[in-house]
């Protein structure tokens, strides 16, 4: 949907802000707890908790995270399951949202009602308050900035670090051709990444989003490099269908491709490795690949290899660039 | 400074997304504590804290909270201001912001290290630690949304609500003419808000951030209306300035203007009024002003009178509507 107006359709310009305001809370409804626990005050209060606090912030913003074939509702899926993606890479549960709204005049009333009716109906799917945000003017210009805070689900929260050398790498769910409509339908993995972080054999995680060529980096200790497994590599079934139409391989897709929103993690290897791929496929009908191992590597070495039938993949392990 | 690149200055779209974001890290120092308690992770953690989180969120956008005129210490300044002067108005103290930039291509980098050295001197000043946030393209767009996270700095929090029928209306500082200068050299009123927090005669607060006559009436409980006394208004020197520029009263321009950042709150009467007045000389030397009065109204009445010599101030009290 054109977010839009061209002709007769109301927009943002007949709104006084007090009285879109009044729209958005009535759109967003029991999303959003009442002052001074929600919209309303100077601030948000969230009652006091004895766990600690997990912060992240996420955007989506019309031409670059969605456009007009996109509905209203699924931006805004979009927009709090991306910030969710982030919680569930740390083993954390959701909390508490703030989202601004920067937005031109002839914003479409009927697009701004889609959008926060159906934040309000994820916030609530989620578990997530949302406590306030902003509202601002643009001359053209369409985001939504959102805010998540959350505690974490169990005793332990799982960062990028901590991996060690020696262990094995594993992904969840498939990988590549994101744009082919993942990207507005992935499910956070918020239960896998609770479970994962309450598992001492899990060594570091994070969340694969610019594509795992960019983001696996992260997980590697210095002086290592990661040796991924071609073969292994879990290539979504709309990789295939992207490399189709382009000239670029499955396997490219399934490496270089942004918003997979899947977990990445590090595993000690032998028995432990073992005992979690058993214990996962109990507990999870999501699809688990032990794509590679973290090994010792030279100052010079690159720092991931794809091993096997590469099937033309470059050594260019670029990912998703935002200002490139 | 104009954040755009007109010729051969170095901006954003020579920097890949590490690069950029390596510069980041440097530019804001000490203010960025380490992973996974500062940028670098999925999510930023914060140790666990007994107290309520208080949470709040403001932009500044290009062209309309700051423009050329305004150098980049200036706008970096008065967005985490802005977010400070919300806390302020709880009775909290800062504790974590998250900050999202998003920026087209030709974003000068000086102006972009000029932004975020000043926003890490700003947090340090304030004693913020800034832990996340987010880079975005835009097409031309250019604004920066921060989120900032607090609590009570005493025992209580002070909300909108809990004025009653009778109560003194207090404000502090100046009112008026912020657009000449006042709006990017203002201090939050971070003491003063704790201080009158855990007075309880202070029943309730905000903060004047859209013109007196617009944030004066979210004070005001139900059947009730504000009677305020012109002369006692503390009409800014910038307001005589910008009403000697235009055809605008000064009284009109301290009402009607945005952006005081002042705190606005409502005492109980009598003896607590007075005592509360002579401890704050004591304390302070930041001016404050009894400008009125909370009293029963019926449902027609206007929620605000502006009693006295209103020196042609019509009763439009509109302040600043952002969509209007």
């Amino acid at each position: 949907m054109n977010p839009f107006a061209g002709g007769s359709e109301p927009c943002l310009a007949g709104c006084t802000e007090a009285d879109l305001l009044g729209r958005i809370r009535r759109w967003l409804g029991a999303a959003c707890p009442p002052p001074p626990h929600g919209i309303g005050d100077d601030a948000a209060i969230i009652p006091a908790n004895r766990r600690s606090l997990v912060l992240t912030t996420d955007p989506v913003i019309h031409g670059r995270h969605f456009d007009a074939s996109v509905t209203p509702a699924q931006a805004a899926a979009k927009l709090l399951r991306r910030n969710l993606s982030d919680l569930a890479a740390m083993g954390a549960r959701p909390e508490a949202a703030l989202v601004s709204l920067a937005a031109p005049p002839q914003l479409r009333l009927d697009w701004l009602e889609g959008f926060y009716r159906a934040l309000g109906r994820e916030c609530r799917r989620w578990a997530v308050d949302l406590v306030g945000g902003d509202l601002s003017g643009t001359d053209g210009f369409l985001g939504a900035f959102l805010t998540l805070t959350g505690r974490p689900a169990g005793r332990r929260l799982l960062t990028r670090s901590g991996a060690r050398e020696g262990d094995w790498i594993y992904v969840t769910g498939d990988l590549g051709g994101s744009l082919g409509g993942h990207h507005l339908s992935f499910k956070p993995r918020l239960e896998e990444g609770a479970w994962l972080a309450a598992r001492r054999s899990v060594h570091a995680m994070l969340d694969v989003s610019d594509g795992l060529g960019k983001d696996l980096p992260a997980l590697l200790p210095a002086a290592c490099r990661a040796v991924v497994d071609a073969s292994a590599l879990p290539v979504a079934l709309a990789a295939h269908r992207q490399a189709a139409r382009d000239r670029r391989s499955p396997l490219d897709h399934a490496v270089n491709d942004g918003e997979d929103y899947e977990l990445l993690f590090a595993v000690a290897p032998g028995a432990a490795a073992r005992r979690l791929e058993s214990a996962w496929a109990k507990a999870f009908t999501t699809r688990l690949s032990r794509i590679g191992r973290i090994e010792a590597a030279g100052r010079s070495d690159p720092r991931i290899v794809i091993a096997g039938e590469t099937d033309g993949l470059e050594s260019a392990l670029h990912g998703y660039d935002h200002f490139g």
